[in-house]
């Protein structure tokens, strides 16, 4: 992988000064920089560790002194972490998977395998189903029944597609991502009281003693173009139609998105967020870790939930949300900042009020 | 699996009105629906939608008119989320798993399956494991040594039983739950800051550098019949004793039941829902997303948890509880009302008491 | 496994009393206990049901008088958590895992195995792996190219331990971990929503339509000895430099461990457990279950968060935290206490001040 400096340059719509001939093989944080390291000192703090590393390239801030720091060359860019995006995408060799399919595969015969596959040891691929082209399967995955996987995908070990997921082009799905489990879906025969206790908000009624009757999720799973699912996340397939992610969509580690969902695009939901079935996102929403939306509610497209909201009600396009239940940041911030003040409040209040007699019956 | 409307009118318990001789193969949205499917239009909003599609008939509301509707059937049912869970079982054709035993499973020769399974490619079963009749067990499954489990069993893709785990009958197991993990026990050769922290609410004390020691799990886990347990999910070995999941339970993804829990019959979690070692549910208890339940607690029968709920002490019987430390539902709605109000009140307060000399030292 | 009594006392650094030539097979609670069973009866009310079994021995509480309760010898220990540390450690069988490489294992002819290894079915095992001494490996897991593991490990089954991550000695991984998948990260080509939201507390300004760019991750994941890690838990390899975890850390199950994250020696941390992208902890923090913390943040040394907290700040050394935002939890009980309180405080307020006329305009 080794690649000229002003290859890497142009890559990265970068200024550089110096010499391009240099060639790179990776990239390092300065201390750990060998000679063909390209170091990344995009601020002052990093580079004061370049010395301590070998390195003769970097990527550094506007207007810092290349020859002062002992470099050969360096790289300037606009947005540090949109030339990251660019370096480490050309810098990264990806999982290995041989080229072809493994023999030990058992690929049903009806099923289709676009052109250049690798696919790896102990996947299996079940009846009718269809995987695109170039695609990465690596080893213990399965693709069940009439699934079908677009063009350039990536699934890591362990993967589990389920029968008839729809999944689209060059997406990514991280070891052991469930795709189009049975959605949690049960009724009992009269009224639970979950239903009574949500209607009253907090009243269960009288307790019935009775069992959970399975609805079935007949349903499957769509999921659009680019979209990337983290390590152990599940998906789960709708009760009549499908469960949906739309293009470009990031979801992170151990996330849970129940049946019926619809996402738009380009959402990211980092790890640890729960979304109830039937919830409906619109576009671009980003949920911190451990955001939990509640089921049946409708969530505007730019929405920004911070990390460890809980979601019981609907929210409007662009809001900025926090807390349990979540509400506007800023009210938040004033709510919990009026909060670390009560004690002492209420404390002044009492010593205060100490000569009132009590105010009676309902103290 | 194509059916007459007039003997799922029957499996339905439902009214038919209309031409009972219709075949139905699916289940479909009003919108989507084809002239093949069943039309879910319990309600008038749902209803509007029907002209887009071509649905012949359609489960309807009580009073609704079919013919105006444009159908030429329908059936009417007491309770529609009921008549969806024997609809959805009646049309779900379930994960295609060939008869017999696929010949890349590694079965034990000491092991025991019973008539008719369905195993998948890549399946390992161990010593002296017992495997109940009709069992279905998807691809790259494992059930460990010594493990039963009962009748008509579905273990999906990648599940893993550990040694010793003893399961029911009609169990579901989605992809990749792992049932028999070891416990998370471990302790410290001296008391830990923790155990300081927990019985003074908060001070650890004098801090002691040490290592864990791990308590090794002995126990096995028990499971009832008619449970499910959700994709990545994970239910641990009891350290000495079993721990033990009553019959019924449902249990969602991404979901964690610690060492030596006891779970009553039929309770319920929603996803990401974790519940700590040792602790014991009743009958019934429903926990929605993302509930934590602390260790070493006792919850009542019947107790329903709201979504995000964080228990930290014992709950009685047939309580609605919500908030972080769990309150009753009433108390936490109360709690947060008034919350958002402090941060108005406060800044009346200080108003009102500008005149008023600051209290002094404690301020 | 039958053990001597007296044998398992000097283990256990225990006193015996009575007839230390007893043989021991399993430990058991007192009312399951049968004759080669060690009862634990560390305290009065778990010994009332020795009765109800039939233990000849049992661990009792110090004074306490073996000859009456019926038993035959009697172990005393001082702590005794840690005596059931090591008698579990004794009794444990382990999992089965025969000896040597199973037939069907997939092992890469450059991959190094050391002496007397014990690798399941389905393994696969890359290019250039290298395994240590002793390691038993379930079957279904996966070792990828360049992954080292040091001696006397434990993978259970269906773990992933992806390419050039590198893992101590006496390491146990429960099923489906996943060690080394991609850390999401992100970045879009102008300034996102979520960083003006981060910067201003809650104002996203201006909305602007665009996608994700991936940065992918470069670096690799760092695991010392005597670390831990729960089933379908996953730690994510780091973007430039690794994702490091100290000696002696114990992570439960489903816990997310992002790119970049530095754990010091000895953390633990409980179910569902995240910790977000680039934070650095220091030695012995302990994490209650469904402890979430924030990106980019500095935790010292012997923290404890108790169960459910969310921590958005840096924290000091020595701290007892709770809450959402996190708190010290002297402090949290504090502000929680109050807040119970507010109701009435509330209500009383509004009684006192019926006849002041409101304050103005900004009720």
């Amino acid at each position: 992988m080794s690649q000229r400096l002003d290859d890497i340059a142009t890559a990265l719509s970068a200024r550089l000064e110096g010499d391009g001939s240099l060639t790179i093989t990776s990239a390092a944080e300065p201390a750990d920089a060998g000679p063909e390291d390209l170091a990344l000192a995009m601020q002052p703090a990093y580079a004061e560790r370049l010395p301590e590393g070998r390195a003769r390239a970097a990527i550094l801030w506007e207007g810092a002194d290349w020859r002062a720091l002992g470099l050969q060359a360096a790289l300037f860019v606009q947005r540090p972490r949109l030339a990251m995006a660019h370096l480490t995408q050309r810098l990264d060799p990806g999982p290995e998977i041989a080229s072809g399919i493994h023999p030990t595969a058992v690929v049903d015969p009806t099923a289709t395998i676009g052109a250049n596959p690798a696919i790896g040891p102990f996947v299996v691929i079940g009846r009718d189903a269809r995987i695109g082209d170039n695609a990465r399967i690596a080893s213990h995955a399965s693709v069940a029944e009439e699934a079908r996987i677009g063009d350039d995908a990536l699934l890591y070990n362990g993967v589990r597609v389920g029968a008839r997921v729809v999944i689209g082009d060059r997406v990514i799905l991280q070891p052991s991502a469930v795709i189009g489990a049975d959605g949690l879906s049960f009724v009992t025969p009269e009224t639970s009281g979950v239903e009574k206790a949500r209607s009253s908000l907090g009243d269960q009624g009288e307790i019935v003693r009775q069992s959970w009757t399975r609805i079935h999720s007949l349903g499957t799973v769509i999921i659009g173009n680019d979209v990337e699912i983290g390590a152990n996340s599940a998906v789960d397939r709708g009760t009549i139609r499908a469960t949906r992610i739309g293009n470009g969509c990031k979801i992170d580690n151990l996330c849970h998105i129940a049946h019926n969902v619809v996402m738009g695009d380009d959402c990211l939901a980092a790890a640890l967020t729960g979304i109830a079935g039937s919830t409906v996102l619109g576009d671009r929403v980003v949920c911190g870790g451990a955001t939990g939306i509640a089921d049946n509610l409708s969530i505007g497209s730019d929405v920004i939930f911070g990390g460890g909201t809980k979601v019981l009600s609907n929210v409007p396009a662009g809001r900025v949300m926090m807390g349990y239940p979540a509400v506007r940041m800023d009210q938040h911030v004033d709510m919990y900042k009026a909060l670390r003040r009560l004690p002492r409040v209420l404390r002044d209040l009492a010593s205060r009020q100490k000569p009132v007699p009590k105010s009676g019956a309902d103290d």
